[in-house]
């Protein structure tokens, strides 16, 4: 922790500073520049609570953290990457895991088509909501417990595991009886006491950045489960918002290659909702495969234009399937590149 | 709603689209243009679900909706101001408010300190968070039904009504026992879960806007409320997050005003929030008044170098004061303008 | 500087970091903390070159400027405001400054129109674009010399001086013949050719901000005049650009209260460019004086439904006066406010 | 273009709405809804004009134009690629091009160096700036035309072409004579007087997306130089200003995707500036290539911890080399892609 005092500085008020500090535990370093006292402060005390006292100090100009604010989900902690293991396949691991689906279950006719013709496609889970966070209260809530019953009727079906969204800590128990994967939404992502009620869940959770979180917040969400009890979490991005407005969101690829840096735990790519628009779906997801995510999450449907939620930026089946295909040559190089990687670990 | 089709579109194609519009319910006017075709849709069906289905048919260019998507909290709805009636004020109507007290309930002495001086400085409402969002799992959390009661106890001693946040749909019963007015934080201003339970509660809700969050959003996120059965709904600015960091957010004072025109509920401005930084605070909160805020929120705090959150943002008891005074010829400079106002409307 | 090392770095490449700060005339005090060192660097040499220099070294996790990087126009360079003499008027000195006018100069009729209303309505200043800076090659550009001697004409009729903008280094000269303060607008506030030659003109510069510029970046395109030879600079708040879409920018009003800390140097600003909406400009203004601006730059157009630019947020004559006369009790509390200052001061 | 009547108009003000509309060589349709009047107005008018005209009517809503507000750049004005010829080689063709070099010409020996390192890992063109745009007037401001020689001399030793920067249309000719390709900048992309001189110009031109630039505002900048003579224009995605400070800008990849929809000019994507740490270059460079861009623009420096701009995101030889190792695979996929797209336009 850095603490640079105001311009003029007396010695009492730097040494007020300094005794603030030492009240919370750590040892002092002060500096005296041509201009101003710069005071470092070493130690493992408490340096938020630390932090945000010195800063209220009047003759303080500012003061800043030097470590990162997470632990468990830091690369530091872990240099191993973590592997999520759910019903059929493992993700952050050898294979690249792709999860498909509607927006919405919206019947079990358009939920059985779905999951046969994302299955045959080569994805390894079934997404669908039952649950639906909507701007508006007018629209289409979701079927609730019957589009989970209908997911599990798809699974039973078809082999996928499931993956669905829940809304608030109070149904937590209820979606986890179903799904293989709980998703946490944008909106929810600093949603705390859903957050902590998932920590002591024992299913893999989603979580995806908010929309306007950094990727440190969504790092201190992910600790917030983790450090609840839960350690599988796949972390996801899926676009934030900026003043560019001909895409639904922007879709910021470069935090999957700062995550990898950052974290150990998974990390897929939402091509959907980053770009809200069907045609440049596919070319995201070859994007991400060659930057290094661990999967992708894609809205399909079988007949997008009848879609309850979503439809401009789902695909068709035909559609799916032609990105699957042509998303094959790109794995290929990925998992090249995994195996170079585990061979330099060694 | 007005639907463009892409350019050199078929007849065919053109029909098609039409067609799934009336089947939503709506009357068509398509209009030809030198290049392309436009089609008119007007109705009283299901306007996203119509857009989202047209949007996702590959003739279409793009859908845009005219009417708004919210109804009871529009200015269109109602012309006069709401006025939400809280034990010993009321909001929305002849007099300015401010709400003010510490960022957490901390102790009793803490908090006792801190309402007593806030009352005595004016302030009709004791802020105080019982449940606190916080950032990282490492952080204070909040007092929770204990701070709850001490608030009790400040409300019993010095008569100031209670604000104070709620964080999940679970607490919403426990919490409204305690305070007046139910906080939902910038997070959570799409808490879908627990939006929809406070349109249950017969307190008036406080609505924070998200800090990613549009205007008409926030109206959206309101109309949950008040759709689902509570109308006191104050809303609230209180900075959004934009590449400025200086402050702690951009305050988007211009909100008021543009709220002003599309709502009849109150609104008020939170000056600590939006700029993180008490040197601030005084004079956003006189561009409040005279942009024609309903009220203030204001973290004020009895040593706020000991505070246990948000120290670097809170007055302490001398500040506030001062900053009360200097508020008063704006104040009245803003009664005389709701006078004017209220004899225009006659 | 601050410079914090990777986690276990070697003594080695510490030394290394230590060397080539050395080399760039600084001292050193290294701090040994639990996890990783820090290094406090202190003198007086070029910091952007080292901290430049330094981040591109790989055992470098972060490299951190504490001093400000601009000097002329700090506060601590110079405590007491800087006042602008302007023919006939001072800007950040005892008087609230209006400056009013259309956006582009289109004809001989317009521009007498709008001098002779807005000198009626109490402005001191007439802005009028002759240069127009346009994002389409097609919308109208100005109507170049010829306005600038239409804005000459309009001075000697009404007395008020002339603020116009310049968009080329190659027109600086020129428009200085006809123009009383010079105007970058917000596209140019980084054009560093242009601002070099505005550095050794001798009329006052008024600067926008540029729509994604930090206040920071704002302070040093300031530098650049100033550090190049002229002193009169005025800063001008007009909006930046966020996600929101409802007004045109979004008026980061908290910038002016920031810039009255960081800088002696005027700020001003515009209600038009930051809302985009005629109803919005007067309570956006008032908000302005009140925080503390040193004036306002407000379109007027005698016909905004005949404007060839910005007709939505021009305001007509009559909507101007009564502008200018809903200010006056706030331009009253302002000066107020400066005379207590002043007595502050000595 | 779509003109929204405010609720409950009068006849008599859509009347004198559409009056105006065809006062500007429109022809009208008006669709009455239940709520409001909807006016489409349909012809080759002045869109922009128009718009803004009756835009600033009272009684008018909102006014959204339909036809995109370009012509040359788009993909409906030319559905084949561009390719631009540059000594040498072809950006929009059949291959992969990449410019590579130092942010800014330092001394002969290291632009030598860098020159040589950047051709034999298979660069096809130089960078390296001898303007420099930079935001502190005390920071390194490039050799000027010192620098444009030594650009010239490594061009005669490499064979290499030259791209570089130009910061005033006062230069043009000057940095036409050494460069192949001039480099119009981010902070310059609205500098208006630049584009229209730069029509005029026989080089090719490189246009980067200013740093809060829309996608629509690129291509109208692109618009003025193609409409002012000069048609080889390519443009380039380099990171956009949002909330995210982990990296420099964030990289809008998917732009890259939209613009090869909306344009038949090339589009090369800038890892540097995108991310500004040299550890993510690679791994966008990868995406970059996946995704479809027709090249790269990297930042190389023979020693980056002695460069005297941007070190921390510039490669030395090494990781250059690995870099285009790296991306070999790619560019096979990259290139199998363009004859099937080729083969597919036939």
């Amino acid at each position: 922790m850095i603490i640079s005092m105001r311009l003029h500085s007396t010695k009492e008020e730097i040494e007020q500073v300094c005794e603030r500090i030492r009240d919370f535990g750590y040892k002092i370093h002060a500096i005296e520049g041509e201009e101003r006292v710069v005071i470092g402060a070493v130690g493992t005390g408490d340096t938020t609570a630390c932090l945000e006292s010195v800063e209220a100090m009047p003759q303080v100009e500012k003061a800043v953290r030097i470590s990162a604010p997470y632990k468990f989900v830091s690369r530091e902690y872990r240099s191993e990457r973590t592997r999520v293991r759910v019903d059929g396949c493992e993700i952050g691991g050898d294979e690249f895991v792709v999860m498909a689906g509607p927006c919405s279950v919206e019947s079990e006719k358009q939920i059985m088509q779905a999951a046969e013709g994302v299955a045959r496609a080569g994805a390894k889970l079934l997404r669908g909501g039952a649950f639906k966070p909507r701007t508006s209260p007018y629209d289409f809530q979701g079927m609730e417990e019957e589009g989970l019953k209908l997911l599990a009727k798809a699974k039973r079906a078809t082999g996928l595991a499931i993956i669905t969204e829940v809304m608030s800590d109070r149904d937590v128990d209820l979606v986890a009886d179903y799904a293989d994967v709980l998703q946490i939404g944008a909106r929810n992502m600093q949603n705390f006491a859903l957050l902590k009620t998932l920590g002591k869940c024992s299913r893999p959770v989603l979580l995806k950045r908010g929309m306007s979180s950094t990727i440190k917040e969504l790092l201190m969400s992910a600790e917030y489960v983790v450090a609840h009890g839960n350690p599988n979490v796949i972390l996801c991005e899926r676009g934030i918002r900026t003043f560019e407005t001909v895409t639904r969101n922007t879709c910021d690829i470069v935090a999957v290659a700062v995550l990898n840096e950052l974290t150990h735990l998974p990390v897929i790519l939402d091509p959907s909702h980053a770009t809200g628009k069907r045609s440049l779906v596919p070319a995201l997801g070859r994007a991400a495969v060659a930057i290094g995510a661990d999967g992708l999450i894609v809205e399909v449907h079988p007949a997008p234009e009848k879609a309850m939620s979503d439809g401009a930026q789902s695909l068709d089946m035909p559609q799916f399937q032609a990105m699957m295909r042509s998303l094959g040559p790109y794995i290929d190089l990925w998992k090249e590149s995994r195996v170079t990687e585990a061979a330099a670990a060694v």
